[in-house]
């Protein structure tokens, strides 16, 4: 079996190796607050991004040539995991993640489909057993094809609505199968162009109808995995049902689905939908619905899903803030759903790109771990509420009193101010201090 | 008693009168679909732009007087009263929306506003009287007091939070008074600066209780109005916790509040948050929550609240349209929550700018009306899904199946296409044409 | 010679119409202000979107079929231009525009390309005089094929700078042949995706060269039309060079390029730049450099360029006011460059969409002529600024003073204020009883 | 004479200090490539933010005090100067800049403006004297009072222009005075609220005439220091005239004034036009227009000027290598634009806010020299042109080619691909090496 990469096995050699394929600051098995950060960051790899994506854009064709020397569809889906496999084992990556179309070709009826896959899962079975690495989890791309135009879940096709079906059942097979711990419903065209044509509510119910059925099948089958919904709030459709975290938490409520649920959150979608990615991650924590994380980034400055690797060290610091506060991952895990640029073609550049974010995350880690045993920002943080510890305030927080009771306080007291600074760019610069110090 | 805006009457003279000083498409009787246009659209006054509004932005100071004659702060409190009736009357405006604040000065301590609100709501509710204007919410301003910087039922000083407790409290109390059948929480300053020193999760669980206890407080007194809240963004704060009609909908389902509380969307936070005000409407609507309108436009290409006043007939036409399809307000209504520019200084421009308005919305309403009679976009958004309308889409209508029966009719079926067209060209080509055609 | 759209020829109808292919706004005949609308709209079909585009975007393939029933890329470019001018004739569409591209296949080198291009041409002008259609401009696509990934005028490689030079200049020729009076330079990939990677200053100054060298080339074969550059802000790059108006304007005094270099304003960039399609419309103007319209419109919800067909008759209407204002078109014209919605996939919905777009425009023209005869608007507008026609304003507006003059005078003045309210809110009713009225 | 604040003198303790009223990076003698760091940061005061910004914001009252004690308008305006001298000594600021209204009351007359000016004048040049501090800029607030709602040098109103000019002699006669070297035109309220009641074109003539009396005035007084722009999207205008650098340089080039005037690139300003702050200062760089920073930063995802005090260090790191690529400042300098939060009301807050400014550039600055110094990204980005250097491309370089030539060069070469890599993510993984390695 030859190599398809030339590139070495990538290791970690120091903050200050100037060797671009080797890891400056992610060391896998460097304890962190008790657990290797391997255990910490559990990196999987996008299937699609990485062995998939061409650099086609809307404005152009592909510039990456992602055949890996397979002259049919069957071949290349082949060569696909082998080339897949050598490269999260070259990078140290334990998981990966799929869409069912990206692991073997549709062909030409849904039969040809499941056939495909049913070839191909059994060699991915062999590549995780050889390589050690497991399946974080799958989804079913419900977008790409014509049928799914007006969605899938949310089609206003029975048929369609059907195929869906059919593809959410066989893919949660192949989930299971691979031991998978995760099955993603994403939004893909689940939203609306135009509401001229739109029946939202109706839309809405047959989507939680869909996903109620894909958990009841699930858990028939004795999956003890999440379920996680990725939001977004808009492309390909005009507006994405799964605008964000909150709008995703008062759809479960509606339907009765948040105990099977988590959700997914993806750096990108937090703000294409104006929320910074900590943002989403909090709301999710504090819901109990923190899931899984899409680790990318956006340009702040651009209105669509770019899906960069991310290299901006302040947001991979306050996310991993927010997963050591949720104290880690249970079943999900950091995938890299992030695409080289058109520009960046070649095969050095996806090593160069995975080491970037793997790094990146790494410092973020670092640092979060250093926020929490530095201390000064929780102390503060923690200190602002003191005065709900005591008297009218712990009445309050334990739900003890009333409106009038309330009331009658306020009036006994001469005047009410708020002295209290909330020190906002203090704070700011103790992150900086933490980041940039010793 | 004298005049205070030298306008006259403003009556309705069609859409050919030049008049400045008429309006040219509301037409109060006129009956639209079984009722008259004003029950339709039950406009409000907004007590705060309206009366006290002086033009003041981060840049520079008021433009306009708004002391009416005054020489105190009772003075001029009571000539608001008598001048914003005047105001009222001369356009044939029925309703007036109030924050605590609006009504009466906060003098050196909560009992001294208390009293000074005891003294003029008695002046109020003789206007109401005498000009048949009745009150359709009120609301307590608890933003702009340095108290407050911190928020008010996400403030972290207990103290605060109790003042607020207070000011809810009567103004519950005054208008139930006033016999106004909503009460709304606008976000004010509820939300954060920054997640460095701030703790959500107990933010909002004070937020809920809070409300918790003024449903408690206001059923009590045998209250049978709605309370609204009036989801926003951003602003003041960098994420406001109501940050559009999900995100809400989420918080009530949390807390268990849904029963007791709609929503009152406001245009401009609709755009705000990348929603169109019709999706706002449509989300309040398809999950029965729908409450009452703040009705103004932003500038889709400024990143505030501008709150203009509202002149884009589109808007105005797809948001009667949900309102009609929700068979109309039930104790809700359309309050101008909108400032004259700040170069539109002169009482005259009050005047042409709330003219502006209402006739939008006059406007709005008809050409809504002619949506639904015209019938043409309607059947084909109808028609879209008749696929559910039988086998095996009845079923999924219905819920009557699983995701293996949806998988195996796929797989009987040859191969799934959808070839309907959206035509999303078509359905706008239509709107405009009843928009624009005889 | 069969028929390749089974859709009549469409006529106009009037406004009560419901015959969805036939007109119900534009009348090309029919006199506007002294000329026929047609020549007062001087629309033109955009080849890319209307025979190429098949509906594929960043998650999904085509849902259309654009190879009208070709089999071999030639036929199929063949079969382009005969459905083309079937679809131009149909509409009463009486210009088209075209990159290289959209023509021809590319062959596997620049020869086959222009072999291939020089077989079609004459298939285009002998279809020209058929149907009495004329070129409204032409352009080279400089942004599809890998080679341009960095760009074409401010690549860093000179070699394919080279080669779109070669583009360039077959393109002018094809442009002159086809008696084209626009040539335009629309951004490609002329930006940057990283200024890590990126010498702004040289990329700026080789693009700037290759204009002068194209203009050199096209006046030296007596070409007397206009060249244009069509502003963008992003997309596909992080930055295009070309981000708007103004900033087109600085680069060709820069380079001493304005005298041959015009604009073609797009509705649709407009929006993505932050502002409104009116105020690039505005600036062109008034800086002597309007030249031509892409007729779109984009989605002010969303950050990327949707080329929506235009149905929002508002920006229509100030779009054609500033066009009747700077005495209409002179070598410009109304290109279409939109694409129907993915799920409009059909041949129905081509017609459908440019029906649309016509009849907004038509829509747009008449009130814009409207505006103008009506006169309230500009009249306030131009009394605004009545103090500059005399005195120390006529004195400013001469270029007749200094400074200390100025001073002297504004300390001679007891207190100035400015006492003018802008109306904004008036005017802006105004606009809508002259869209709404009768 | 008390101490205003009860604060230490600020020294640098290094980077692990805990000690809040510390440097941790800002060593001002530290010699960074062959200066001093506090010769390459150049730090300015803003005497609005600092000495006389309260924290009013639009939805509530100020929080802080800044009368220092002051019980007369006169007493206000004199004991800010000496807080505000007494802040910059302990800050170990050197530089500030002003508006004219800053410094002393407006009184009821353009005269007793200038004769409250010529009163507080020469007690800041005491203190100038006295502390070693120089005035960076002066500039004249033509924005604050309703005269100037709409605009100043764009105002309709030839009365209010005068006094425009007037209070631009006098502030160019004050920082004369006080040895400042820059003036700036920031563009307050030139701008447009519609378009609907907007003469543009002679709006900016007017602008442009103003500025040309200006340039006169100053010149001849002997001026020799630089005049500025500072380019701002928007706010409080709809659209503000200097919308960002381009803009500018195509305003200045239009009408001759591009010899006297540079830009004063404001960070915040940058993001709200869509742009980074790093492409503001390249623009101006690769223009030589680079003048002077107003050092701040806003909320990517807030659609207003924040002002926010910087403590991104990449932002800051980008910046810097501008500033160093262009050799560092003349007459320009880093003036601290920046606001704290509302709730940060403390005086105490004032001080950690500056402290967390002057080290994030600090930080900014020794990055910037590690970047340049470590050389890997400037060899890179130079290297991708080198096909310019030699050949075909070094004929374009120095322009000696024609549109033919290079054509026929085009046609020669067998195929023309692009292989290079961008390396964007590689990239930015030095940038974060450098940045976050020892
Ligand atoms: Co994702
Ligand atoms: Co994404
Ligand atoms: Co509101
Ligand atoms: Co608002
Ligand atoms: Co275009
Ligand atoms: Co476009
Ligand atoms: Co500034
Ligand atoms: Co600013």
């Amino acid at each position: 079996m030859n190599e398809f990469f030339n590139v070495p096995k990538i290791a970690y050699e120091g903050a200050n190796s100037e060797n671009m394929f080797a890891f400056r600051h992610y060391n896998p098995e460097e304890e962190i607050c008790g657990k290797p950060m391997k255990e910490h960051l559990k990196f999987a790899m996008s299937w699609w991004h990485t062995l998939c994506g061409d650099g086609t854009d809307m404005f152009g064709i592909g510039t990456a040539d992602k055949t890996f020397g397979g002259k049919t569809p069957m071949e290349v889906a082949k060569n696909k995991v082998l080339a897949g496999f050598e490269f999260m084992h070259k990078l140290g990556i334990e998981y990966f993640c799929f869409h069912d179309k990206d692991l073997a070709p549709e062909g030409n009826s849904l039969q040809e489909f499941q056939q495909n896959l049913d070839e191909i899962v059994p060699l991915i079975k062999e590549q995780m057993e050889k390589y050690h690495i497991k399946c974080l989890w799958g989804t079913a791309n419900l977008f790409n094809h014509p049928r799914y135009t007006h969605g899938a879940g949310t089609t206003c096709n029975a048929d369609v609505y059907c195929y869906a079906a059919a593809q959410i059942k066989k893919t949660i097979d192949i989930t299971l199968e691979l031991g998978g711990m995760g099955y993603v419903f994403w939004g893909g065209r689940e939203g609306y162009e135009t509401l001229l044509n739109t029946d939202m509510g109706f839309e809405l119910d047959n989507m939680a109808y869909l996903m109620e059925m894909a958990v009841d099948y699930a858990r028939g089958k004795g999956y003890k995995g999440d379920f996680y919904i990725e939001p977004k709030p808009k492309e390909p459709t005009k507006h994405q049902y799964d605008f964000d975290a909150s709008t995703v938490l008062a759809f479960l409520r509606k339907y009765g689905l948040e105990k099977d649920f988590k959700l997914n959150i993806e750096a990108n979608h937090a703000t294409l939908s104006a929320h910074t990615f900590q943002h989403e991650l909090r709301v999710a924590r504090i819901n109990g619905a923190f899931g899984s994380i899409d680790a990318n980034q956006g340009d702040p400055l651009l209105g669509w899903d770019t899906d960069q690797f991310p290299t901006n060290v302040y947001d991979a610091a306050l996310a991993m803030y927010e997963v050591l506060k949720n104290g880690g991952f249970t079943n999900g895990g950091l995938n890299f759903d992030a695409k080289v640029r058109r520009a960046s073609h070649t095969y050095e550049d996806l090593f160069l790109a995975y080491i970037a974010g793997m790094d990146t995350f790494a410092l973020g880690l670092k640092i979060a771990d250093k926020m929490i045993k530095d201390g000064r920002i929780d102390a503060f943080a923690k200190n602002r509420y003191a005065s709900f510890d005591m008297g009218i305030g712990e009445k309050i927080k334990n739900k003890q009193t009333d409106l009038c009771a309330l009331s009658d306080y306020a009036l006994s007291l001469g005047s009410v101010a708020d002295e209290a600074s909330g020190r906002q760019e203090y704070l700011e610069s103790i992150l900086n201090d933490i980041m940039f110090g010793k």
